[in-house]
C-alpha cells in the first residue's frame, strides 16, 4: 500500500462522512496498492475502512503475491466473491466505485440487507486528481515521447497515405518507445473526416489541401499522454488558415488563464470566447477537455459544467476544436499541469500552422 | 426492434417470473434493436416489460435516429439519466444487466426504494446463446477470414521476427479484410512464452525450435471469430511433438462428442480425459472454452462447472492446451456450431502438426 495516498483517501472519506468504501477501478487499485490487474469478468475489490483496515479481494488466477501491509482474501472461479466481500463489511452506508459491475453489487445487497450502497468513488478520484511527484515525472516523460511520435507521424505523411497506415505507424512508434499496451484507437483524420471529432481511421487517402488531425494518446509507464496536432498537406486554404489560427488562439487563451484556484468552467470559457468571437461558436461542439492520468479520461472534467477549483498537481487536457462538416476539422490539444503560479504545458511539439509534404 | 428476438426474450422473462429488465450491454442492445453505441461513461439502457413495452434511454450525443417501434427517451449530459429511467419502471423486482456500472444502479435505488434489483441478464443471454441464420452466416464468414489470416501470419514467420511484428501483421490483415475494429490484443507467443496462456506479444524474437502459438480473434460484421493454431519453427523436438499430438487428439475428441442435449461439462471432460491420460493433466490449466458471438466471451461457459445443455445454434470455442513452463505451449482452438446431429467446425485451417520456415 502507498501509505501517503491511502491517508489522503481516508481523509477524503472522513470529510464525506463515508466510513467504508469498495474500490474496484483497475487504476484506483493500482494507485493505492501498486497491483495492476485487469479482472475482466472476475472480481477485484479493495475494501477500505476509515480505521485503516484494508482488504483486497482477488481471484487466485490473478496470481497476486502476498502483501506485507494489506490483507489479501483470495477466491476461486467456483466461489461467490461478492458474498465473501459482503460478509466482511460493516452495516450502514457503503461507498461503491462508480463502474463496479451491477452483478457484484446485487449480490452484496442480497447478502446484506443492512448495507446501504452509495456512490463512493469520490475519495479516491479526488486524491488521484492531484498528481504527486512520481506521477508528474511519469506524465512529463509520456508527453515527451508523444512529442517525438507526432513529429515522426507528420514526417511520414505522403500523398495517397491512408488514415489507417498513419494510425498503425503511430501505434508502432509508441510501442517501440515503451508503451505498455495499445490505445485502442489513434485518431487520424484527413480533410472532411476531421469534421467528426471522433472519426476513426479508415482507408481514406491523403490529398493535397487536406487538414490532417492527429489525436494520439497511449499509456506509458501506466500514465497517459494525449495530444492533438493539426497540419495541412501541401496547401492550406484561406478558411483553413482562419480556422487554424482561431483554434490556436483559443488553446493559448485557455492556457494563459490557468492557475490555482480557478473554477474549471472558466478555462472552458476562455477558449470558447475566442472561438465564438471569431464566429465559429456552433462549430466547437464538445467540452474543452478532461482530466488525465492513470486513465485517459478522469476527473476533473474541463467543461462549462464543472465548478471544481484548479489546484497545483492537476493535469488535464486543453483541446479546443472547430469542425466544418464536409470541409475540415482543426483541433489543438495539450496536456497541462497546474503549478503554484500558472501551468506547465506538458507537450512541446510546436503549434504554429504547418503546411507539410 | 427485432420482433422475433424480442419475443424470445419476453418468453425467457416469463419463464423466470421477471416482469421487467434493464438491458445495457452494448451487444445485447444491438442484438435487439440493431442500434450499436459504445456509451463509454454515458448511459444507454433498454427497458423491456413483458407487456411488450420497450423504451431505449439514450444520450442525445449518440445521435440515434427516431425508431418506428421503439420509444426513445433522450437525455443530455446535464440530465440525471438513471433517475429518468427510475421514474419509468414498475415497482417490485427489476432485472439488471450484469455489467451495468453501479453508479446508475445506485441512482435507481435512491430514487425508487420500492424497486428490488435482481440479476437480469439471463433472458437476453439465453436468447443470444442460440444463433439464428443471419448470425450463423456472419460467424461462418468471420471464421473463413480468420482461416486466411492465420495462414498468412504463419507464412510470414521468419527467424528474428518479433511477436509484436506478427501481432501487428494479424491486426493489419484483419483490417484489410473488413474487421470493424481492433481486437485489443492478438496473442502471438514464441517458445517458452507460449507456456503462459495469456502472454501478450512483446519484443521476443523467433528462434529455431520454438513453438508458435497464434490465438487470433476479431469482430467482423459485429460477430467474433476466434481461433488458435500452434506451429513449430524449423524444428519440433520430441516433447513438442508429443504435446502437440495430445492437444490435437483432445481437440478432436471434444468435437467428436458434441451434439444437441449434452451438458457442456461433458465436452470439457472429453478433452481433459485425453490430456490426463497422456500425463499432462496438471498442465491444462484453463476451461475448455467459451461461448462466442456478438461478444468474444459470452454464455455458455464451456467448462467442467457448466451444466447447460447444448442446443442447435450454440457457438462456442473448443481450445485445449498444454503449458510447460520454461519450455513451450500448445493450444488448438476452433469455434464450433452445434447442429441437429452433431457440430460444424467453423474453422477450416488444418490442424496437422506443421514445421514451418
Amino acid at each position: 500500500m502507498n501509505k501517503t495516498r491511502l491517508s489522503r483517501v481516508i481523509a477524503n472519506m472522513e470529510a464525506q462522512s463515508l466510513e467504508q468504501i469498495v474500490v474496484t477501478s483497475t487504476s484506483s487499485v493500482y494507485y493505492l496498492t501498486g497491483i495492476h490487474v485487469e479482472p475482466m469478468e472476475r472480481m477485484l475489490a479493495l475494501y477500505i475502512h476509515t480505521s485503516g483496515r484494508c482488504v483486497l479481494y482477488a481471484n487466485e488466477l490473478f496470481a497476486i503475491p502476498p502483501q506485507e501491509d494489506l490483507e489479501l482474501l483470495l477466491h476461486t472461479d467456483s466461489d461467490d466473491p461478492a458474498a465473501l466481500l459482503a460478509a466482511g463489511v460493516a452495516p450502514g452506508r457503503l461507498g461503491i466505485d462508480k463502474s463496479w459491475p451491477s452483478k457484484f453489487l446485487i449480490r452484496v445487497l442480497e447478502a446484506r440487507p443492512d448495507v446501504a450502497p452509495v456512490l463512493g468513488s469520490a475519495p479516491v478520484d479526488e486524491a488521484r486528481m492531484i498528481k504527486d511527484e512520481a506521477e508528474i515525472a511519469a506524465m512529463r516523460r509520456a508527453s515527451r515521447i508523444n512529442d517525438q511520435v507526432v513529429g515522426q507521424a507528420i514526417a511520414a505523411l505522403h500523398a495517397g497515405a491512408s488514415e489507417t497506415e498513419i494510425a498503425d505507424l503511430v501505434e508502432r512508434l509508441f510501442r517501440e518507445k515503451g508503451a505498455n499496451r495499445s490505445s485502442e484507437g489513434q485518431l487520424v483524420c484527413f480533410g472532411p473526416n476531421g469534421a467528426d471529432p471522433h472519426h476513426g481511421p479508415d482507408g481514406t487517402r491523403l490529398r493535397e489541401g487536406d487538414s490532417v488531425v492527429l489525436d494520439i494518446f497511449i499509456p506509458i509507464g501506466r500514465y497517459w499522454c494525449d495530444m492533438t496536432r493539426t497540419v495541412f498537406f501541401r496547401a492550406a486554404g484561406e478558411e483553413g488558415r482562419r480556422v487554424y489560427e482561431t483554434v490556436k488562439a483559443a488553446n493559448l487563451a485557455a492556457e494563459a488563464v490557468i492557475g490555482p484556484g480557478m473554477p474549471m468552467r472558466e478555462i472552458d470559457r476562455a477558449a470558447r470566447r475566442v472561438i465564438e468571437e471569431a464566429g465559429y461558436g456552433p462549430h466547437f461542439t464538445h467540452r474543452l477537455g478532461h482530466g488525465c492520468g492513470l486513465d485517459c479520461h478522469e476527473p476533473p472534467d474541463n467543461s462549462s459544467a464543472c465548478g471544481v477549483l484548479t489546484r497545483p498537481g492537476m493535469v488535464f487536457s486543453v483541446e479546443p476544436g472547430i469542425y466544418l462538416p464536409g470541409k475540415l476539422g482543426v483541433r489543438i490539444e495539450d496536456l497541462v499541469l497546474v503549478t503554484e503560479d500558472g501551468c506547465e504545458v506538458l507537450n512541446a511539439y510546436p503549434k504554429e500552422l504547418q503546411v507539410v509534404g
